[in-house]
């Protein structure tokens, strides 16, 4: 058995159902778990264990990226700002350049980012997913991964809807794994035809694993649907069955009052990626009255090619700022509820809201520790607003995920970065 | 006289006309001038001298912050999501907080915080402008200060618009010094009467020096000037004749076509704030047909309390990621043209184009390396991207204003940042 685990000089946002703040609070971890968490006078009740002085830093839950593509981080800075990119420029790269070692390499590099921006759980959906699970199990990361089904050929099925085959041993093989939850993710309602999408529901339903798709991302898919069904995305996906309390969408950026009904019966997860949707020009999901009607919300990054850093707290102030603007509201999204949302939302998301996503005994130790001595980290008259307005991912000193402290000193316990840095440094797209 | 200084194995992004990019390049400074700017030729034809290896980083011009007011700080993160908080919040807390010391420590902490962020010129409007130039000579960074004229007794002046008598000494003092323009800044159109804003424009024509105000900002500033004089506060400025070359003129968010006529044809310099209209709920400015007329466009932070962080690095993908998604066009602001808004572009909107903003033999060696190691920095397929999208404030390495090196390694080389922290982190506000 290993020792407790004492985490004291840190100001904790709990992020519990009171949203209790914990001034020099400390929290004790055993094995995996939260064991208790309190004030200095535990110090004295638990007076022996490995000590963390988190130097006055604020100690918040893990955050939760909802959704990403994490191997796609060798594209990263590659057509930007280019139109149509997903048919004209992603497919066609990703057909000559994915393989596994790629998806292997580019997976682990974007755990990295992530584990050093602070997020302790993510959730991917990509092709070769095996190999982002080999990653992720490596790093010790948690993990809900989705291996991708497509109506056309892909990196790791020559079959259109391969993904279906190679998802169900990929379920089979990684079900039984502590930190990951393997699931079956079709990449799109209009890149799937109905079928298959019942199909992925069923194996889905069958293992009792989450099911991941983009949807009402794309205006094209919102018109393909109006014409050929007089239905939105999301109203077309229920009236064929598959929207589950398992399900998970990501964008959700096109849907109407209607569609907003559906989700909160249904009672489906939600990622939200502004930064991805902003900078895709794709709209603006009608996230206020989403959260009126407490709506599980997660944030995502999206892939590195759509959102670029893989971290969640940059995408913190981009969602609090465009829906204040949208809105014409600078009181709505205040910063508390955006942490919430990169903590506790998350987790609820992907139903793992009793596991995960706040600072209370019996939930798994997954947590983070920002130091407050740079620079845009003072003055702190507001915990959340420091996290929300100011803090950037350089600020994550500390990382810990199922009890084990991953990230020490801003840096990886674990692996040697430089090596994985030079594997994604050194690499060249082959771009007609 | 000093060595010269040698910055090589460094991708330089040059920002001159033909946005020329060197990869591998150095750059020769002669005391505060760039002597010379190639590849590595140049470290044949300049052998001596002080070397700065850029181990790989990206050496940009230094960035230009043109709008904020430093000293706010001391705010930051204090009622960041409250209603109608400048006249209910933010007067009343000044009234009661803002004295000498205030500015100057805030000052200094607002510039610390601006040289580790890359930001080389910053523009400030505040109180007590005297301790911002003094704050601004001893850390070394070039800036625009200007005194604020108000309508009401400020924390420097009994008498409303005692700032135009403390601006003019405040010119007088300060109009010799190499890097500090001294200025004169209404506050704004709505708490400034007609004849005082006259008087303004008067002593900066007398002093050739900078005016500066808040325009078009607030909704009930465009409703004041409609019901008065059925105009737009710029088109009300330009009938008092105080839009000039030397104006500039941050936020202008509610501007119409008529009113970028008239922006046009006077000249004036903008800094573009999209953090805090974003955050403060306050419109978009109309970018895309400012940047086709070519206006002087700069970034802006504004004050602490609005944009929280003081740096440019920031602002850059907010400002590509809103103006796409109003725009509905993804391609739209490339990152090539928002890294231009935030150097060259800076530079116009002061009139300082000549001297700063760009990479190129005879300008002021105002120079940042950002590193290109950390996480997030890697994989470089464009430096604009990378610059834009995945760029924080942490990945400034280097940075050299004038000639000098300010920060080196990630530190400030000249000051204590830690005794400057703690003036911070241990002040607390009165409220009520």
């Amino acid at each position: 058995m290993v020792d407790s685990l004492i985490i004291k000089n840190v100001n904790i946002l709990t992020m519990n159902s009171e949203r209790q703040i914990i001034e020099n609070g400390v929290v004790i971890v055993k094995d995996s778990t939260i064991e208790d968490v309190g004030g200095e006078e535990l110090l004295e009740k638990y007076p022996s264990g490995n000590i963390i002085d988190g130097k006055n830093g604020i100690l918040m839950p893990g955050m939760v990226n909802t959704h990403t593509h994490a191997a796609m981080v060798f594209f990263r800075s590659l057509g930007d700002d280019v139109q149509d990119r997903l048919k004209k420029y992603i497919f066609p790269l990703e057909k000559k350049m994915v393989d596994k070692s790629f998806v292997y390499f580019g997976s682990k590099y974007g755990i990295a980012e992530m584990l050093l921006g602070g997020v302790t759980t993510f959730v991917d959906m990509y092709f070769f997913e095996d190999e982002v699970a080999k990653a992720a199990k490596e790093m010790g990361i948690r993990a809900v991964l989705g291996e991708t089904v497509v109506d056309f050929p892909s990196p790791d099925s020559k079959e259109p809807y391969g993904g279906l085959y190679y998802g169900e041993r990929f379920i089979e093989k990684w079900k039984q794994e502590e930190l990951i939850i393997p699931a079956i993710a079709p990449h799109a309602p209009y890149s799937n035809d109905t079928e298959h999408l019942q199909a992925a529901s069923a194996l889905a339903e069958k293992y009792k694993v989450p099911m991941m798709m983009h949807v009402a991302e794309m205006d094209y898919e919102v018109e393909k649907y109006r014409k050929e069904y007089d239905m939105t995305p999301v109203q077309y996906l229920d009236s064929i069955g598959v929207l589950k309390e398992n399900f998970i969408a990501a964008h959700l950026v096109h849907v109407n009052d209607e569609d907003m009904d559906i989700i909160e019966k249904r009672n489906i997860g939600i990622a939200h990626n502004m930064g991805a949707n902003s900078k895709g020009a794709k709209g603006v999901m009608p996230l206020k009255e989403m959260y009126r009607r407490k709506l599980k919300i997660g944030l995502g990054s999206d892939g590195p090619m759509s959102g670029n850093t893989l971290d969640i707290l940059t995408q913190m102030p981009l969602v609090a700022k465009v829906h204040k603007l949208f809105n014409q509201d600078r009181s709505l999204f205040p910063a508390s509820e955006i942490v919430e949302m990169a903590t506790i939302g998350g987790a609820r998301a992907l139903n793992l809201q009793d596991k995960i996503g706040s600072i209370e005994p019996g939930k798994k130790a997954d947590m983070v520790i920002l130091e407050t001595h740079s620079v845009n980290m003072q003055p702190i008259h507001d915990y959340y607003s420091v996290i929300v307005y100011s803090a950037n991912p350089s600020n994550v000193d500390t990382v810990i995920v199922n009890g084990k402290v991953l990230v020490q000193n801003k840096c990886l316990t674990q692996i040697d970065f430089g090596e994985l840095r030079n594997k994604i440094s050194q690499w060249k797209p082959e771009i007609n």
